[in-house]
């Protein structure tokens, strides 16, 4: 198909595809002449897992191109993998003091490489709690740790080893798009239990 | 203290600090002269409450703004309360096909009001999944729901109850700002478990 074509199946605009081929995130059609190209399927399930990554998962074009040069080149080793992942998709920012993170995760037993680009995540999350004054109730981020690391298990123990391009894309993917899905779930759960906890106006 | 001192305490340059002012998220000094206004400690807690909205959790000037009016003027509801934080800390979207998302928390069992906006965000959450044709593993998301919903359970019965200060500035900050601790904890909970499936490459 035409790039018009491309553009009516993923109902993205033909001038935000052809930004996409400049940028290099999305690989030249098929030229039929100088001024023409056709788009297919592989085309159309690209651009579908562009705008997942831009939108949903809320990655800039830089950390796409990042993440999709992975997926295109994922190497041998699984568990660089998964830091190559995470180091593409972290936020740039000053190196914060990593000590109550440390302290943290020595206290959950888990083997984390020290200079972890996530160690810097957590430690500047939590500067963030301390920056507000808010402190967590007692023992509440040792329960966030046991329970994401149950759910994280589950995700490792899932990755596909039949073919690379199946566990690349299960780890990207589960990586990314999922965050999304968590802290909607989180803010549901929420309202839940609030409504358990403190009642609701009746509706009818 | 004037403007220069509560830029030196707070690490917030004082244009940064002019620009809060203008913007109506920081109250105004008290006047000294026509050009000279003082700043005690209620300036220097509220300017670490924006930057850390602003920054770890992610959040616009507009949002910010929103959230603070929710903590200065908080309402006698706290079931309320939640719902109003949940709004003004949404991301503007499109409303996405909900279908997907009724039947999931359908699953679940919880008490979800049907057009709340959180139900859209995991609408627009899963729809990023499907675009990207990424199907997580059988009853996984029954797994993350369930296991969010032990954590948002701890989180709301910790809700003081003493003061409406104090359950409001639990509220609003207890679910924006730990919203970026557990997905790193969530990244580096990940990495242990594939060094405990995969193993890793020895260091030393």
């Amino acid at each position: 198909m035409r790039i018009s074509g491309l553009s009516r199946v993923t109902g993205v605009p033909v001038a935000t595809i052809k930004y996409y081929l400049r940028e290099g995130l999305l690989f030249p059609g098929r030229l039929t002449s100088s001024t023409q190209a056709l788009y297919d399927e592989a085309h159309t399930a690209r651009l579908r897992l562009i705008r997942a990554l831009l939108g949903p998962a809320g990655l800039s074009i830089t950390q796409v191109r990042d993440v999709l040069r992975i997926i295109d080149d994922p190497g041998p080793d699984m568990f660089d993998l998964l830091g190559r992942v995470q180091c593409a998709t972290m936020l740039p920012s000053q190196r914060p003091d990593t000590a109550a993170a440390e302290e943290l995760i020595g206290r959950t037993g888990w083997h984390i490489e020290p200079d972890s680009p996530e160690m810097h995540r957590l430690a500047a999350a939590l500067d963030g709690l301390a920056a507000a004054g808010f402190v967590p109730p007692e023992g509440m981020l040792e329960r966030y740790a046991a329970g994401l690391h149950q759910l994280a298990s589950a995700e490792i123990a899932h990755i596909p080893t039949e073919s690379a391009e199946a566990a690349v894309r299960y780890t990207v993917l589960g990586t990314l798009l999922i965050e999304p899905v968590l802290l909607a779930l989180r803010r549901l759960a929420q309202q839940d239990a609030a409504r358990r906890r403190f009642g609701a106006p009746t509706t009818g």
